[in-house]
């Protein structure tokens, strides 16, 4: 006999959460009905691609099979997983096709089928004596966009209430969903070590980031949770690329490694930035030290009852203070804050929510919007944090061809800017990221990802070693 | 200034092959209309998948990147690039974005432009002198169905004649793909050659699938051409799934390696089969030597002017010599034949043709049907060989458990099997494939993956060492 797994058991907790979010709304009866992720090929031919699970239909099922489907009735709570038609030749090729049996066991839920069944139990929900007024609706997540699998209950579709019920219960995370993302922090810390003590050996961008994903992979992880940076090359001047994924440089002086992988279907995003030949020197140890402080204070500050959009505030203010003491800027810290200076060298957002998906839902709530200033407007979320939320803290301070030429050209902000020292940073150093994934506890954080060295003298004795 | 790249010099090669196949149908003026790949996201999320470029696009561009767009005129034979719009945090995020004059240079067109263009330069195709009765066309793919780029001209396409002229063209091998296909068949090899190395240190299945993509990876390898298979463990029960992908179990007796990566997209498609301790022995070595006999057997007989399906008749012939010879099945050879019994062992298709996909495009030419028989219904080409052509050469024998229960139950195929001595095979011996990928040449063949060891000495002599 199968027995539920751990990731079942989970789910079942998600299910019940949803389930109460949605009773906060007032909805206490009628059907949920999820389409699991489909197997899919790569574009006008047969070649499978690697499966992915939906992340939703993962939150409420823990099933990372293709072509599943989820109803859940919500007056009596009972869950119906459906599994697909599976052909003659399946067990030949795949081998032996799940049983609705074994399913049924496999994820703890109440009732399951095959695909066909689901016209006939959504029927039995809408006319069971537990239906209220609008038990014949089908809640739907938003995005869905195919309902071929209900039959007539295709038309009962109602997408007002289910997304907020799964985004709101997503953002919250419970202790198995952390420990899930303290296990994919753990396999990702491990390969930036492993990446840290091979660069000495003289390889290139692509044989590091190859690097990263065998040290994952051999040890069980899912596929990366985005592409991984690995920047180096030309003077440091990849890292000045929010997002290069190109990755095929030579090692040159420093490397920004941002990279993380999924442990079933939680994601690690973790960034590090070091020197090529173990040294912190320079203008680069100087723009180390900017955003190691910037990373600090926000992680001093954070607790339940702080503002996201705060956070970036403070890391805003700490960069203008340090970038002051560099000489890169001049002025005081206020005047260049209401100037957004310091948004020229830290041009993105502070971090994002994490979860099943590396961006994960929820960050902007209905009717909040985009704080529209420099480097804030790209901030992923603004939330007043609750403990149980997870995110990521990632300042930077970077040199960006495009945003310097257009900063040191307009006079609004030149007269911010030394332009000398700001040409002598930019020509030796490209970027520096520092990026860690923290729980939001009652009293302050747990950081998943801290023990993994960021300090100048702890790099740089493992990078020795 | 950019040069152009010498996948640039390849797909003007195989444009010209392409004008010239619709000029064979008579269309010698109007457009061809080609979309390159998008950009594409995780479903429901931000999280931006990797690239890989829709297969016939790169044919006629040898462009790598997203969101471009290819329009040839038919009648000068001139073609024009089409670029997306950047927008203005582009370099940003991802660095300077290609510029309309450098993708000519790059490309080697005669034209380039943005999406914008693409309706007035089909406009201007239209309306010039050159233009015939049909001017008017746009020439597109069977499967295209996203036209919002053509503006006006999107109600004058014609799916009739470009899909053929592209897929004849790229059954035929030029001998800059030969060199692309003969660079990701060293790559995957080398990856194979060092999986049978690692085998002895006691790693499972998950290792050794991390470790070819990590040495194909590392030398610069575009994607896997598709999921490796690594099948051990459980008796070997593993390699009789076909397409086993769990890749999770430990080493177990013996390991079926099915994987190859690719290189600038041309795919290498190879299996190995062997021993996990290094020695060939028992039924498992009897079920090799069958496979090696069907694989040596129709390497000898390929030339022009074959029938591929009677290569696929060949190694059936080899296989119940083979199988009556190890006491599996009882009768003679004809008898055996005519009554399918060697694709109870043997129940896939001998090979494909192999190029930008593993699978690759044109194996039934309209008309062909597909023979309605055991095992050879899933042969993946019917077509008479050809110089140029590239196929894979995979027989392989199998205990599968169902085929074997339906075999051994049925009266009409169970007296022609040794019951007492398959059961015997099955406990011990999951399924032997071995896979190379060969141009077909004037004279014969050029095997591109027959230095990979699968001699039984030699595969031994490397284990040990």
């Amino acid at each position: 006999m199968t027995t539920a797994s751990s990731y079942a058991l989970l789910a079942s907790e998600n299910r019940a959460k949803v389930l109460a979010n949605l009773a906060s709304s007032s909805v206490t009866s009628g059907a949920i009905y999820l389409r699991g992720m489909p197997t899919t090929e790569r574009k006008w031919t047969d070649c499978e691609q690697p499966f992915r699970q939906e992340s939703n239909f993962f939150y409420l099922t823990g099933v990372s099979e293709p072509d599943f489907h989820l109803v859940i009735d919500i007056a009596t709570k009972e869950s119906h997983i459906f599994i697909p038609k599976f052909g003659a030749d399946h067990a030949l090729w795949c081998g032996a096709p799940p049983t609705v049996q074994e399913t049924k066991q496999k994820y703890g839920v109440q009732h399951s089928g095959t695909v066909e069944d689901i016209p006939a139990v959504l029927a039995q929900i809408n006319s069971s004596v537990s239906a209220k007024i609008n038990a014949s609706t089908v809640h739907v997540l938003e995005q869905e966009t195919e309902f071929s699998a209900l039959g007539a209950a295709s038309t009962k579709t109602d997408k007002s209430a289910l997304s907020h019920a799964v985004i709101e219960a997503r953002m919250l995370k419970s202790s198995g969903e952390i420990e899930l993302l303290r296990k994919a922090a753990k396999i990702s810390g491990d390969a930036h070590i492993a990446v840290m003590k091979a660069v000495g050996r003289g390889t290139g961008e692509r044989e590091l980031h190859a690097l990263f994903e065998y040290e994952c992979f051999r040890k069980g992880s899912g596929p990366q949770a985005y592409t991984p940076i690995i920047a180096s090359g030309h003077d440091g001047r990849h890292a000045s690329v929010l997002h290069y994924v190109h990755n095929g440089g030579p090692l040159d002086k420093t490397l920004l490694v941002d990279a993380g992988c999924e442990w079933e279907n939680y994601a690690a995003d973790i960034t590090r930035t070091f020197p090529i030949n173990g040294k912190y020197e320079g203008d680069f140890k100087t723009t180390y030290e900017i955003t190691l402080a910037m990373q600090n204070a926000v992680l001093a500050a954070l607790k339940p009852g702080v503002k996201w959009e705060d956070m970036h505030r403070l890391a805003e203010r700490v960069a203008a203070e340090g970038l002051l003491k560099a000489g890169l800027v001049k002025g005081d810290v206020t005047t260049l804050l209401e100037h957004h200076i310091p948004a020229i060298f830290f041009p993105h957002g502070l971090g994002h929510s994490l979860g099943l998906d590396v961006h994960d839902v929820g960050g902007y709530p209905k009717g909040v919007p985009r704080i529209d200033a420099p480097g804030i407007k790209y901030l992923r979320m603004r939330r007043t944090l609750v403990a149980g939320m997870v995110v990521t803290v990632e300042p930077g301070i970077y040199f960006v061809d495009p945003i310097l030429d257009a900063a040191l050209a307009d006079p609004k902000t030149a007269r911010f800017l030394n332009a000398e020292v700001v040409e002598r940073f930019r020509k030796g150093v490209g970027g520096v990221r520092i990026e860690d994934d923290v729980v939001i506890t009652e009293n302050g954080i747990d950081n998943l990802t801290g023990w993994i060295p960021k300090e100048i003298a702890d790099v740089e004795k493992l990078m020795r070693a």
